[in-house]
């Protein structure tokens, strides 16, 4: 049976849409019923609790599921289109490292929709790593976690200064900038990093001496441009073909 | 000087934002002074008239520029943030043909964003035109034209039955399958048609036998799958890069 939630429980839910409460309380919310599957799956023990307006579908026990009613689950989507379930999750930063040869780096990525998109490639592509420069895009941000299409429970993702990170680095790294080595003919190592850089300005002025191997991806037509998330994964495509 | 647009005016432009009315008047909308400028660059010809809110950022002669008003731009866009600048063009269909060695034949693609993603991507890999089935979303679909940013002025696009266009066509067709030969590992031909099928259910089964090259790309990692326009975008790296 359902119960409607308190006041303090709608409020304090609302306020996992704003990056400043996630941080503080290291929650972030899921919706619909394929991702938080994929979370039962590959990390039930991330999550706090599932709300649900019909938790007969959920047949895991181990998860705590509340049922609730639909004008409550309006209050705490993020959605405009609620989907009829939405769990609160822990802070994923605590899975370990599996040995990822190839790590993504990003450097600000803005848009929710292709940060979200580049941590499903990674997850398709068995890169189990993205580092993100700390003006990326909040990889907890509720449209990120939807175009993730529940891949954010399988990849690392730390947030860093990537001038240090990449200084440090003993890593090959391929900048993807528009003058480099087409990448058809390169000789792409399996061990190395991947740095993509901002939707508008691409990889920021600080960062370009650290790249060692620039690389580009040829135009065959009159197209004006690829989409960041787009040149990801023709690029990881290429990585993952040798 | 800008004056207001009649009544007259500014409903016969929102019609346009239905495709019933834009295929009876063989005209659509543009927004945003990038893609007007790719049409004035690649097809003049097609652009009827420019609304804009500050004309003296087209320096082109040829076109017609209207200066109109904020409040009449907001009435007359199809965007919840209008751009300033909002053009009406005629169909494309009598652009000419190039010699497309592979060309794109879509079965039911259903979201504009993945369509226009699409169209974008042909242009810069060299396709220069696209076959879509009778129920694939209409390429003049404002969300399409945007996500397009201009291409769809440099590739031809037809709707026809894909069914009888396959049987007739001699090329060999490549479908993206779950199941087909690692794209890594086949023998790809410069000339043939790339079949892609619907985001949620993939190619119809009526045309799966007439798919005589199944290909897909192979999961390297845990994801659980790629959307359809970055299965293309990956797939036509992998024709382009022989």
């Amino acid at each position: 049976m359902s119960k409607p939630l308190s006041k303090e429980q709608i409020k304090r839910i609302q306020m996992l849409h704003k990056k400043k409460f996630r941080d503080e309380s290291k929650l972030f919310i899921i919706e619909g019923r394929k991702i938080i599957d994929e979370a039962i799956k590959y990390n039930p023990d991330c999550i706090q609790t599932v709300y649900s307006v019909s938790p007969e579908r959920f047949t895991n026990s181990k998860v705590q599921i509340v049922e609730i009613e639909n004008k409550d689950l309006k209050k705490i989507s993020s959605l405009k289109h609620p989907q009829g379930d939405l769990a609160i999750c822990h802070y994923l930063g605590n899975k370990p490292t599996t040995e990822s040869k190839l790590k993504i780096a990003l450097d600000q990525i803005q848009d929710p929709g292709n940060m979200g998109t580049i941590i499903r490639l990674a997850a398709w592509f068995g890169v189990d790593e993205i580092i993100a420069s700390q003006d990326t895009v909040d990889c907890y941000n509720p449209k990120v976690i939807q175009a993730t299409m529940g891949a954010i429970f399988n990849v690392k993702i730390s947030y860093c200064e990537l001038k240090p990170y990449l200084e440090q680095s003993k890593l090959p790294v391929y900048g993807a900038l528009l003058e480099g080595e087409n990448i058809y003919k390169s000789n792409l190592q399996k061990e190395g990093v991947l740095l993509m850089g901002n939707e508008g300005n691409g990889i920021s002025n600080e960062l370009i001496p650290l790249v060692s191997h620039p690389i580009t991806i040829p135009r065959f037509g009159t197209g004006e441009s690829l989409n960041v998330a787009m040149a990801t994964g023709i690029l990881l495509s290429e990585f993952s073909r040798m």
